[in-house]
């Protein structure tokens, strides 16, 4: 899992805004906010958003250029969803959903085996350490509910909920009160 | 795949209707038809299922007992498409997210190997062999579009679409002329 001090590429490729394969540009300097979320329509994730959405110009006197909520749904669930909670806020809604299946080949002297292997849906959630196997439930990997505080390109501050429904040191509230 | 013949079961355990784990009970006699969709909130989906909700009441004068729209969303997504869409209508939808990662052993004489299994998404859709990979774009396995009439728990007629985007042969006014 990421930490403080971690790098978050500018451009991750799998992280799209408003439409598929249209990648999202995180600011390299200055300060923003990722809020990571298990789902889209679910309760606790529709509770806990907007209380980004409501506070998006206290963020702003606090330093933070701009917020992006990061959800392993497909780019079209995630539009449907920030037009119902927010369809004008400066908060930036991103998909993560984008996975691959890659079957690897595992060789030894004597014996080569295909094996399938699982990468899964949201590689950018998968390549920061902060997804989850939510199958039972969602059918599919998810993002665990977590808020990075990134600044010049690194995490400079990083809270994850122990348990994905929770919302404590992700309240909006305890990130403002932080910054 | 399944074919004019097969039996579908009447209790599939992964087709959950308004809440996460209330198995929908699908008519073990009478006549009925699943709509197989691709993904909630996309465009030829949203485009393709207000046919069905606007003509329900055609559908059951040719002896339609019930309509299941079928997507591997989960059911928050399901919902909330559903509300967006068809709040009051006798159509019903279900959510097939249900997915599950299985870690099979595999051995011979001389070695055993952990092999990660994807079962994936969708135990339905995967059970009746109409699922197909799009995690390129929507992160995981998802349902090809498709019609099944199904009576007295027999599959009488079956329309796939041979890309998913399309709305052909699953289109209500065809359906409804097959009746």
């Amino acid at each position: 899992m990421i930490s403080v001090g971690s790098s978050i590429p500018p451009a991750p490729e799998s992280l799209w805004v408003e439409r598929d394969n249209n990648t999202v540009s995180l600011p390299s300097s200055g300060k923003y906010i990722i809020v990571g979320v298990p789902g889209a329509f679910t309760p606790p994730c529709s509770s806990q958003v907007p209380g980004y959405i409501e506070n998006y110009d206290k963020l702003k006197e606090k330093g933070i250029s701009a917020a992006y909520v990061v959800a392993v749904n497909d780019i079209f669930v995630v539009n449907a969803w920030k037009e119902k909670l927010a369809n004008d806020s400066g908060v930036q809604f991103l998909s993560d959903s984008r996975g691959m299946i890659i079957t690897q080949i595992s060789s030894n002297n004597r014996y080569s085996i295909l094996i399938p292997h699982i990468r899964g849906a949201g590689e950018f959630t998968n390549s920061v350490g902060l997804g989850f196997d939510a199958s039972g439930l969602l059918g599919n990997t998810r993002s665990k509910r977590y808020v990075a505080i990134v600044e010049d390109g690194k995490v400079v501050n990083l809270q994850v909920e122990d348990e994905a429904p929770n919302i404590t040191v992700t309240h909006v509230d305890k990130v403002l009160g932080s910054l």
